[in-house]
C-alpha cells in the first residue's frame, strides 16, 4: 500500500465518521525499516499502512482500544537495538522507533484533501512540553497555517516547516517557551511525483502499472486520440489525448514532474522532446538507441531549435537503467527504476557501495 | 507477459492440438526492442508475445494465415530504418529485424518442457541453405542434440550451442557443407533465475510480485513453518517451510540462484547467511544496515566461522540498489532491482552513461 494510498484510507474512514486510530513514526534513532512519518491506521482490527516490517504491527494495533477508550492520544517508545531481548532480535534494524498514537479526527482532513489533489503541505503536531500533546496545525504553502495555533508558536514553526516542506522530510523542532520547551514534529508532506508517459503502444502499460507501484502520479499522454480512452490504461491516473506539438499546453509540467518519451514514432518523439525541453522537467526518458536521439539533434540543428547542454542532460536515452534483461516488463523495469532514482535524487548504485547513511539527513534551520 | 509465460502460451496451445504459428525474430541489424529470439504466438486473431513494441505485431498476425495454408515456415524482413518512409519513423529503433513464422508443431514440445521444469536447453532452425527452411533440432546439454538432425550437422553445431546456451544468448551460425552453406539460427533458452527469498513478513509479497513480473522463479523460504502454507504468498512458485540451518539441504542453490535475506530476526538471519556462503550463490542481499552485518561478522568471528572476502563480496548490505523512497514497494523495487542487475551481470548505472551497446554481443566459435 502506498502513502497515497494510505492518505486515501484515512479520507475515506474520516467520512464514515467511525472509530479508528492514528499511529505516526515521529522519531528513530538508529536504523529502521521506515522513516519518521511513516503511518498505520486501525480500525478495528483492521489497518492500513505499515510501521515497520511486521514486528511493531500486532503490538501497536494491541494498543488502539486504549487509546479510543482514552480519547487521548498517546507516545509508545519501542527499542529494537540488539541489547534489548524482548525486540533487539526482531527487527532488520537498530533503532529506537518512538510511535504517536492518536484517536483519528478532522484535524487530518486538510491533509488529506491537500495530498490527494496533488498539492504539498505541512503538518505540525505537537508531542511534548507545555501545550496539549496531539495538538496539531496544517501547513499551508499559500495560506500558512491553519488558525487554531498560537501566533507565536506559527512564528516559531513557519520556517523549520517550509524548509522540510521543500525536501519533504520531517523532524522534531523544540520551541522554547517561557515555561519551557515544546516539542513538535513536523512532517513536511509531499504529494506523489507526477510521471507521464507519452505513447500508446502495448509497451505502455508495464510501465504505468510499476510506476504505480511505486507511488507515481502516472497521466499517459497519446496523441491524435490513439487509444486516448483510459480504458486502454487501467492503471493511469489519467489519459490525455493532445498533440506533439500541443504538449506543453495541455498538462502542467513542473521540476517534480518526469516524463517517458515511448511513442516509437521518430517524429513525434522529436516534437514531444521539443516541446519538453522548453518546461522545467528534470527527467525525459526517451526510448530508443544513441544513434536515434543523434538524428534528432540533427534534425533540430537543421530547424535551428536551440537545445542546450543543460537540455541534453535532461534527456536520458537509451531510457532507463542498466539492469539487463529485454522482456517488455524488463524494460518497463529499468525505466521506471530511472526514474524513481531520479525523481528522489539519487544516483543508481548498490547501496552497500553508497557513503554515508541510506536516509539523507538535513539540516533544519530553527526561528531565533 | 514474460518470456517464460510465452512458453507456457506454446506449451498450451500444443496440448490443445489447434493451429497456430509461431513468430520469432532470428536477426536484427542496427538496435531493436527485442532481441533475436523474441517470441509471438498466434492462434486466430490472439497472440501470446512480442517481437517489438507494438509495432510490426498487427503485419505479422496477418501472416499467420498465410502461413497456415501453405503449412510451410517463411521468413519476412522489416526494414526499420530511418530511410524507410514505411516503416522507418514507426519505430523507436534503427534496425532490420528478421522473422520467421511457422505453423507450430511438436518439435517445439521438448524445449516447453525442459524450460518450464527449470531447465537450460538449445533450439537449432535450418533458416536458409541447402536443408529444408524451419528443419528444427533440440539441444539438451546432458544428451546432446533430438537424433533427427544428421550427425554431420550436429557435430558443426555441438560448440556454437553450447556456447550460446551458457549465456543465454542466439546467433545464427554459417555451417559449410559441399553444397555451399546452411544457417542455422542458434537459440540458448535459459531457465528463468531462480530468486529465494527467506523470510515471512508483510514485506515479503511486493518483494515477491516484483520479481514474477521480471520472470524470476520465486521461492519463499520460512522457518519453523510460520506462514508457511502458499496462500501467504500467492505469486511465488513455490514456499518451504524449514530451518534457518538446513536451508541449504532444503533447496539448490547454484550459481543462477539469487537470495533475498529479510526474516528481520538477526539470529535467523545469521544462520541463512552462514548456511549461504557455502552455496555457489552469487547474490545474498541481505536486508537491515551496514551496522548490523558488522555484528554478524563479530558473532561468526567469534564462532569461528570463516567468512572470505570472496563470501563478503557475494553478501550485499544495505539490500538493493540506490532509488530512493522508503515505502515497502520503493523499498521491494530496489531490491529486485538489484537482484535482476545482478542476476543480468550488469553494474547498475544510466544506460545513457553505458559505453557500448545495451546488448551485450558475444563471440561464437565455429567449429574447425
Amino acid at each position: 500500500m502506498t502513502e497515497t494510498e494510505v492518505l486515501s484510507a484515512i479520507g475515506e474512514t474520516l467520512d464514515r465518521d467511525v472509530d479508528a486510530v492514528l499511529a505516526t513514526i515521529i522519531d528513530v534513532e538508529g536504523s529502521a525499516y521506515r522513516r519518521p512519518g511513516a503511518k498505520m491506521l486501525i480500525e478495528g482490527d483492521d489497518s492500513a499502512g505499515s510501521l515497520t516490517a511486521g514486528c511493531l504491527e500486532d503490538e501497536v494495533r494491541g494498543l488502539a482500544g486504549d487509546v479510543l477508550d482514552a480519547g487521548q492520544p498517546r507516545i509508545e517508545t519501542y527499542d529494537l537495538t540488539g541489547d534489548d531481548d524482548i525486540w533487539g532480535l526482531g527487527m532488520g534494524c537498530n533503532g529506537i522507533i518512538t510511535v504517536l498514537l492518536e484517536p483519528l479526527d478532522e484535524s487530518y482532513r486538510p491533509v488529506v484533501e491537500r495530498v490527494t489533489n496533488g498539492g504539498d503541505c505541512g503538518v505540525v503536531t505537537v508531542t511534548d512540553g507545555d501545550r496539549p500533546l496531539g495538538e496539531r496545525g496544517f501547513y499551508d504553502p499559500e495560506t500558512e497555517f491553519s488558525d487554531n495555533l498560537p501566533g507565536w508558536l506559527c512564528e516559531e514553526l513557519r520556517e523549520p516547516t517550509a524548509t522540510l516542506l521543500e525536501r519533504g522530510k520531517t523532524d522534531t523542532v523544540g520551541v522554547e517557551t517561557d515555561d519551557g520547551t515544546v516539542e513538535v514534529f513536523v512532517e513536511g508532506i509531499e504529494a506523489p511525483s507526477n510521471l507521464v508517459v507519452v505513447g500508446s503502444g502495448p509497451d505502455v502499460n508495464p510501465v504505468v502499472e510499476l510506476a504505480k507501484q511505486v507511488d507515481f502520479q502516472v497521466t499517459v499522454v497519446t496523441f491524435r486520440g490513439a487509444l486516448s480512452s483510459g480504458e486502454n490504461f487501467p492503471a493511469a491516473d489519467a489519459v490525455r489525448a493532445t498533440s506533439p506539438t500541443d504538449i506543453g499546453d495541455n498538462i502542467e509540467f513542473d521540476d517534480d514532474t518526469y516524463v517517458i518519451v515511448m511513442t516509437h514514432n521518430f517524429i513525434d518523439d522529436r516534437l514531444a522532446v521539443e516541446d519538453l525541453i522548453d518546461t522545467p522537467v528534470q527527467y525525459i526518458g526517451l526510448m530508443g538507441p544513441q544513434e536515434r536521439f543523434e538524428e534528432m539533434l540533427e534534425d533540430f540543428a537543421d530547424e535551428s531549435v536551440e537545445i542546450t547542454e543543460d537540455d541534453t542532460s535532461r534527456i536520458y536515452t537509451p531510457i532507463g537503467l542498466d539492469l539487463g534483461g529485454d522482456s517488455p516488463h524488463q524494460i518497463a523495469y529499468s525505466i521506471v527504476a530511472e526514474a524513481l532514482a531520479i525523481a528522489n535524487n539519487r544516483s543508481p548504485q548498490h547501496l552497500t557501495d553508497r557513503e554515508g547513511p541510506i536516509h539523507d539527513r538535513i539540516e533544519v534551520p530553527l526561528a531565533e
